[in-house]
């Protein structure tokens, strides 16, 4: 029986539970995850310490509790239950007062953006624009984008499109690399005048190979040599072209959007 | 001058960012965020307290610095500048090492999920599934749905859907209610056998006008009169057909997301 893990929060808990993937990420240890969103009220917090409590008898031993209750009063009622309770909040939040000689404002709902913030528009904006920008769909705005990815088909300029849109409210175009272009041994015309915001990505030809055989098995489009031919090709051209790439193979989604912003480094809000 | 803040990570950071960002919110004060992605190694880590220590002159104050640095040599040499150091790894793993009397693995990069598995093949299946079946442009394999968004055009049926996939790797289709279906008085034919996986967004009318006068301005599908009695047959329909909906007026994408999976209950892995 896995140790059970409770995420409680007042809002979403996707702040408590992205930092607590992190941190039990580092054992090597099976878990059992359940999520307690929304818990702003007292009675809400009593309920979450029975739920707590219930699985200490069905488990046998003590859960691990993470929390990020902004409301001390349902703190205090949730760290009275029987779990480690790991206080995500409060722990940083003293130092942090301290620190800055001002005291936090106790508000709760204020990690996400407000619908009707300015951000939260872009945010919006820019998927808008990375859907109408994907895999070449548009020519129309592209000076616009903030980042414009190239690279064969299937070598995951799409998610990390809607990734980059979606996370950091960069408009990121997105256009393949396809044999034309190699055949005529240019980058396509529209993206001539967008170089400084160009990024390519590549991929290890077994994997797209494997990748494509999902989508269309059998064909040539999938077949190993066709991949091996359209990376080598369009390798060659990122580096002729001066175009800075990595190959994704091995790295997350994550990894390549935030190497993508060290390197083209796309205007982000740095203050709030 | 606002605070310095920097975000010192060995890997992508938006764990750290993350959790900055919500803690950084409940202070009604400006901040400065400097990002230090992946700090892997011991040259690196003095690199960042060099930066660190050239802000403190230049701010005429101490930073703030938020860590999740696993290696412990780099945690240590970090901790050495001269800020208020938030070590968000140390702080928790070493109660939870003894809670689950098992040592930590100390692997750097372990955060998100490795491109190699099948947790991570999923969620790119879910990412193409969701914009496959974007704005009802094909009803081929509802059935594999984990969740059928619907709601009038521009109540944020995309966004929901595409971070539904990105951030669980949920399969969430989404389907447009239109003028035809409202005269019709009835939902489109291809969801009919899916209510249970239907869930629906509205949005206040003026807000909707608002939005769709951004895109289509002074048309009569942005008209105040027109949103009204879309949303008003919308709202209708969505409660004659016993279909749970939310609006999504003063609500982020993460909100709108929590809650659907709170009341849809996709299968989710909560074991890892």
């Amino acid at each position: 029986m896995p140790p059970s893990v409770f995420i409680v929060s007042d809002g979403t808990g996707i702040t408590a539970e992205t930092f607590a993937h992190s941190i039990l990420a580092q054992f090597d240890q099976k878990f059992r995850l359940v999520h307690v969103p929304f818990v702003d009220s007292i009675d809400k917090a009593y309920a979450t310490v029975q739920k707590i409590n219930e699985a200490v008898a069905l488990d046998g031993r003590r859960p691990i509790v993470f929390t990020t209750l902004v409301d001390s009063a349902s703190n205090e009622v949730v760290k009275g239950c029987n779990a480690l309770v790991l206080d995500m909040f409060q722990t940083f939040i003293e130092p942090l007062e301290h620190e800055l000689e001002i005291k936090s404002t106790h508000a709760m709902g204020r990690v996400h953006q407000n619908a009707d913030t300015e951000e939260y528009k872009n945010r919006i904006e820019a998927i808008n624009f990375s859907l109408a920008h994907d895999d070449g769909q548009s020519n129309r705005n592209l000076a616009e984008a903030d980042v414009i990815l190239v690279g064969v088909s299937r070598s995951g300029k799409t998610p990390t499109s809607l990734y980059l849109a979606m996370q950091y409210g960069v408009k990121a175009a997105n256009y393949p690399l396809i044999p034309e272009d190699f055949e005529r041994g240019k980058l396509p015309t529209p993206l001539l005048e967008h170089r400084t915001k160009m990024f390519g990505l590549s991929i290890d030809p077994q994997r797209l190979a494997e990748i494509r055989n999902e989508r269309r098995p059998g064909s040539k489009y999938a077949a190993i040599e066709n991949c091996r031919f359209e990376i080598n090709e369009a390798e060659s051209m990122m580096k002729r072209e001066g175009i800075k790439w990595l190959s994704s193979t091995h790295k997350s989604i994550e990894e390549i959007a935030t190497t993508i912003l060290q390197e083209i480094k796309p205007e982000r809000p740095s203050h709030y």
